[in-house]
């Protein structure tokens, strides 16, 4: 089942940093954006004027109050617009993340609760069928004997439906509970290793920005105290040096916003296809129940139509056809003829 | 429930032989006989002329063909008709008193067969008790997390309502069943004793007449060769001993009969009430597999409604509101203001 989400698309593919340098164009994301992107030395604590953005864990976070921001898919609620932030060590991402593990435990669960319905059926039936083929009532004759097997074969019947059902919970419950938790597997496990590889390449860059503005401010005092060429040609070479970090940072953080996306994406359908998937198959479940519960009931009817057919007097005339000794009666008996 | 028989009611108590002399009163059933009694002196063994009795086991029967009986009960075939003959050494008591103790047994196989029948449904109940208590699923949220509950609801109800079907069985089945066996077995014996009486009475007289006629034989012979008055004398001693031994059998007889009849009566009844009863329960256990169905068919119901109920975009929405981290999205970092 695809999503019918309405967010803007990511940057199209091809965007690895390896292959990075200055980029020209920026993600759509970036482009609604413009407005803040006026130019700032320094991070907020170094400068008394009130910053445009705070960096948690070597993201640039618009703040709040900054610049307006419009939901992407303000239609629903959707994962796209509610786990950008990081709280303590905790990215958004890995809040989807675990909602999707869950998800993969709770099919697991799921499919260890209904091999268990089905155990449960089995033993059921297995005794039934047990029972119904005991010698029990088998010395009755005519109508009664037909009822004792009438009820026999209730249970046979009985157990048959119920091991049926046993049979077709594994078969469409449980066995395609598997399938469906491994095929999601791997793009959870793809997501995974993309947004590490981004946050690492963010820290890492972050990092680099922090050394070299240490650099600058260090050449930034030794230039005031010289006012030196050489120093001079230094903040030049150093200036172009930070434009390039800027400009790889910020096509990381791109790509880094272009990975979420896709995650959100993926993620929010993987759910949508489980819930739909689990609803599916409870209710193939539901009607497994009825269908197991209306063959009962048939075999229920033949049943009663067999008890209902008990006549004790036909049953008598059986017995009596069957076991009679005779119908003379004694006489008296005579010794001396008078 | 009472017995429906037309037959003749059998001679009125009182008929102990130990009181017994000689009848002044034909019991019923010899009075429409009467026809029959014309004297004969010998066995038909011992006579060319054609007998009109023969005996069996110390009993004396209408022979085939001989005067015409009629049947007590011509409406329907009914024990006081067909079990008069004794066939070897197994009288027709002996058949209608071996459907008496099959019938006891098979209400004995009943009772195992509904306690093994609860045991079953008491069992299945723990399993989906169990089950219904287990923690699966409980990680989900929102209408995910009700359908799972209802699923387990609906596991507790269908449950409840086994471990109920398995109690009323026990209730309304085995328990009961129990007292009906107990309540037709003081009957049984009181007729085979009273049977067994008779025989072992009738066999008695029958060997004294034997005996009789040996001593009768032996003075015939003596009287021929001697025509002495004493040996007349001793004939006409012979002679009224014999009518009274004859009288005896023959009450004797009638008693059997009575006692035959009044067997036949309570057993015949003993069977129609145990038909009777066994449909009863049948029909008793049928209902209670009905409830069980119907209770279990309403607990569907509610688990259908609840997983109609799955909404991926409520949860989804239930998800965010509780664990979204944030809406602002990251934006390019400026190091340094141009």
């Amino acid at each position: 089942m695809a999503s019918k989400t309405s967010w803007t698309l990511p940057s199209p593919p091809g965007n690895s940093l390896d292959t990075l340098s200055v980029p020209t164009e920026k993600s759509p994301l970036h482009v609604s954006n413009g407005v803040a992107m006026r130019r700032k030395t320094m991070k907020e604590a170094e400068k008394p004027k009130k910053a445009k953005y705070r960096i948690v864990n070597g993201i640039t976070f618009c703040i709040e109050g900054g610049e307006p921001q419009e939901l992407m898919n303000p239609q629903a609620p959707s994962y796209i617009d509610y786990f950008w932030s990081d709280k303590g060590d905790r990215s958004g991402f890995d809040v989807i993340r675990e909602k999707h593990v869950q998800g993969k435990d709770v099919i697991k669960e799921m499919m260890d609760f209904f091999k268990e319905r089905a155990a449960i059926e089995e033993q059921y039936a297995r005794n039934l069928n047990k029972l119904s083929k005991s010698t029990h009532g088998e010395q009755e004759e005519g109508t009664l004997l037909a009822a004792w097997k009438s009820l026999k074969a209730e249970l046979r019947q009985r157990s048959e439906a119920h091991s049926k059902f046993a049979s077709k919970i594994t078969e469409t419950i449980e066995k395609p509970l598997f399938e469906f938790k491994e095929s999601q597997k791997t793009d959870r496990k793809h997501h995974e290793q993309l947004l590490e590889k981004s946050r690492k390449q963010l820290q890492s860059l972050d990092a680099a920005i922090d050394k070299a503005k240490q650099s600058l401010n260090g050449l930034v005092k030794t230039s005031g105290k010289m006012k030196r060429q050489s120093s001079i040609n230094g903040d030049v070479k150093i200036g172009d040096d930070m434009k390039k970090l800027e400009a790889t940072y910020n096509q990381a953080q791109r790509l880094w916003v272009d990975n979420m996306i896709a995650a959100c994406r993926d993620f929010e359908r993987h759910e949508e296809e489980r819930s739909a998937y689990l609803k599916d198959r409870f209710l193939a479940y539901i009607d497994l129940c009825v269908e197991a519960q209306e063959t009962t009931a048939q075999a229920l009817t033949y049943s009663t139509n067999m008890v209902d057919n008990i006549n004790k007097k036909a049953d008598r005339e059986f017995f009596i056809k069957k076991k009679g000794t005779g119908t003379l009666r004694p006489v008296d008996r005579v010794i001396l003829e008078t």
